[in-house]
């Protein structure tokens, strides 16, 4: 067996560790004293699979199905699943004083989808430095407003689930209508969303922020990232303001204020959060297209998310843009992207597609539901966003398990895949080179 | 005028002249002896737009609102269309005996999609010869079958309406139903099949077929064409078979024999055609959904079809596959495949999915439609295919236009933008290269 590991290349091994991870929550999750009234086996998986691949979606509800031992499950599966299980194996392997190998650098490096492996270990160090520091500052913030509400343990456990569930882009909620009841209440909303968004950038936008003091000398794919980021976000609140401002069931019932705030709300979450405020199942039609949009491109590489990845689609739209002007070379701040960072960007995205493209066929064989619902259960389940217009408690067995290959297609994925892409290639330079992450 | 004229690029030439076409066609079907009772402008200009892009979606039902001039109208903008009015320009050159000059072969090279400009007017003589050729057997073929049933000027006048928008994938059918009444008809599902399908190959694969004995030394681009019409639409016959077998309201109600002739016909007509022999509107949601991506791939380069076009399709799978082996150029055929062709394919598909996009998003929120009935006519149009599920008529004034700048985009965007995009570089050669039509 141990031969065999060591023939497996990174991204089987990768794939194999979070499958084991899986399985050992599933079984955690099928134990007895883990729910309320007994799950089937599938539902286990899925609801294991959502919570390691920091998807969101919930076969049973996460408020009534499962015990406080169940809900530990799941929130340690999201911790896991969300910091990456291969920083952990390097953090064990530090703690426990060995060397940390070529090989252990490469499995890091592929988690966190970086493209060299210089600074693996700092960045490891880093991220579990950011995470525990900004988790424990949101349940500290948390706890304020929920600690009066909810008493002492319910509320610091409360403030512990959800600052932990937001740092991952979890989307888990232990209310059955997520955080709707706090619609426009300013300081769930600022510091999820803070917390979620800081998550979604990614750990090595975090780390160069860190060491950099002013934007100019951050790293090309930080820049990107950071503006992408705030852009993509300013657009997402416009639409969703403006398309469901009349929407009786969504804004329209809302104070002004209210309006704002879940616009803002709905607009950062959707790309891989996953958390709601508004009912999604009421949303019109032309806001749930454009929240697939959204959906499908997801957060940024090395961060919590899903999707195909911000700079995967802007490396996609600047590499259209550039052709479409005469150009020769994509040129953003004064760098060049290399010509495989682009071919990179094609097949995540082609490859995305065509899951996608997939898994929404099948359902529409195998499940009752609409088109639209489907499309977005499917969307949502890639991008590890976790948001539903209501089907995913009604879904066969065969869409269940579609829907659990998407979510981990989603997490791993477009991941493994460009790492099994990555090649090394000699380019004509004009301005200087430097890579950005895609995927 | 004349001096801006010269002044425009190819492509902005090509627009206006299809533009000029349209806005004539409008002003003949909205004179009075062109309809049975009056029609709105934005009908008038919508079925211009459908004609003259060789689309075939109707807001008014062609057999009842128009008069024998409106349908002639129809097939003269139709002819046009499908042929290229620039190759009817060189056309009127050749008569006039005046001396083809660099532009006028740019011009048509540009609406032929050719990558070279030898053998451009050759090329022009040969479609001629074909399409005329090739409609006139076709209107002998159909006369067999129609002048029995319906007399010798209905008969003859049917099969010649019926050829016309057969050979150019016109898909406009002069029964309210389609083709439905003939769907276990040998002679009409050969005979118009075999149209369209030749006619989507397109002109430069016909006049590489006249020309080559073998298909060894067919060039890369008939090669791929042939095997891939083939492949897919074998892969299409049986999806729609296996899909609807069951489906009381297409193929449940048929005898086995015309289950096959209907899902075959079903398969070939979906990727530009748009003839139909099933209500389209029955169909399963996994069927259409399937359809849609046959719609969106579309014929070949130099067709009278759109779509991003078959050949874009398979370099785009073939540059995945290829980055997946970790391979450094696609070969197919012993020849290589250039990267500009790949970045052209990139940028034609993503484009097209952009277009597709936001025409979508302002349907749900122009229309009452569900959704999957909004994204089928949008990949209908795109694809200048023109099956519905029945929403056009229905379609509000802002929906028409939509559509109407959909069609046009879809039947002359892709390739000019392609046209825009084409650019010289030299490349390190394994196999000899070779040019692939994409879009
Ligand atoms: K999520
Ligand atoms: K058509």
């Amino acid at each position: 067996m141990k031969t065999k590991m060591i023939n497996m290349n990174p991204s089987q091994l990768l794939i194999l560790v979070f499958t084991i991870f899986i399985i050992i929550g599933t079984i955690f999750l099928k134990l007895p004293w883990a729910t309320t009234t007994s799950i089937s086996w599938w539902d286990a998986l899925f609801t294991a699979t959502s919570a390691m691949t920091v998807t969101g979606l919930a076969v049973v509800d996460t408020e009534t199905a499962y015990t406080l031992f169940g809900e530990i499950v799941i929130v340690s599966l999201i911790q896991l699943g969300g910091l990456g299980i291969m920083s952990f194996a390097v953090l064990i392997f530090m703690v426990l004083g060995k060397k940390i190998g070529f090989r252990e650098r490469i499995l890091v490096q592929q988690s966190m989808n970086q493209t060299s492996l210089g600074g693996v270990v700092q960045l490891v160090r880093n991220l579990f430095f950011f995470s525990l520091v900004i988790e424990f500052i949101a349940m500290v913030l948390l706890s304020l407003r929920w600690v009066p509400e909810l008493g002492w343990s319910k509320g610091i456990y409360y403030s512990f689930f959800h600052s932990i569930s937001a740092f991952n882009n979890a989307g888990f909620a232990l209310w059955s209508d997520g955080l709707s009841r706090y619609v426009g209440d300013p300081i769930i909303n600022i510091v999820i969303t803070l917390l979620f968004i800081i998550g979604g950038l990614g750990f090595t936008v975090l780390a160069d922020l860190k060491s950099k003091d002013t934007f100019r000398k951050l790293s090309l794919h930080s820049k990107i990232m950071i503006v992408g980021t705030f852009s993509i976000n300013i657009v997402a609140m416009l639409f969703i303001f403006i398309l469901e401002y009349g929407n009786p069931n969504t804004l329209g019932s809302l104070s002004l204020v209210e309006k704002w705030w879940a616009s803002y709300f709905q607009a950062v979450t959707t790309r891989t959060a996953g958390f709601n405020s508004l009912d999604i199942g009421s949303l019109s039609d032309p806001t749930i297209h454009f929240m697939i949009l959204l959906m499908f491109v997801g957060a940024g590489s090395a961060s919590t998310g899903g999707g195909i990845k911000l700079t995967t689609f802007i490396v996609i739209v600047l590499a259209v843009v550039t052709y479409l002007k005469g150009k020769k070379e994509i040129v953003v701040a004064r760098r060049t992207v290399a010509e495989t960072i682009i071919f990179r960007s094609l097949a995540i995205t082609m490859i995305s597609l065509t899951l996608i493209f997939l898994a929404i066929f099948v359902l529409t064989i195998t499940e009752e539901a609409a088109f639209l619902p489907i499309v977005f259960e499917v969307v949502s389940a890639f991008g590890t966003v976790g948001l539903s217009m209501g089907i995913t408690g009604t879904l066969s067995i065969i869409g269940k398990l579609v829907i659990i290959i998407v979510m981990f297609a989603g997490k791993l994925g477009p991941l493994t895949f460009a790492f099994s892409l990555a090649r090394q290639e000699k380019s004509k330079i004009r301005y200087p080179q430097e890579d950005v992450l895609t995927g």
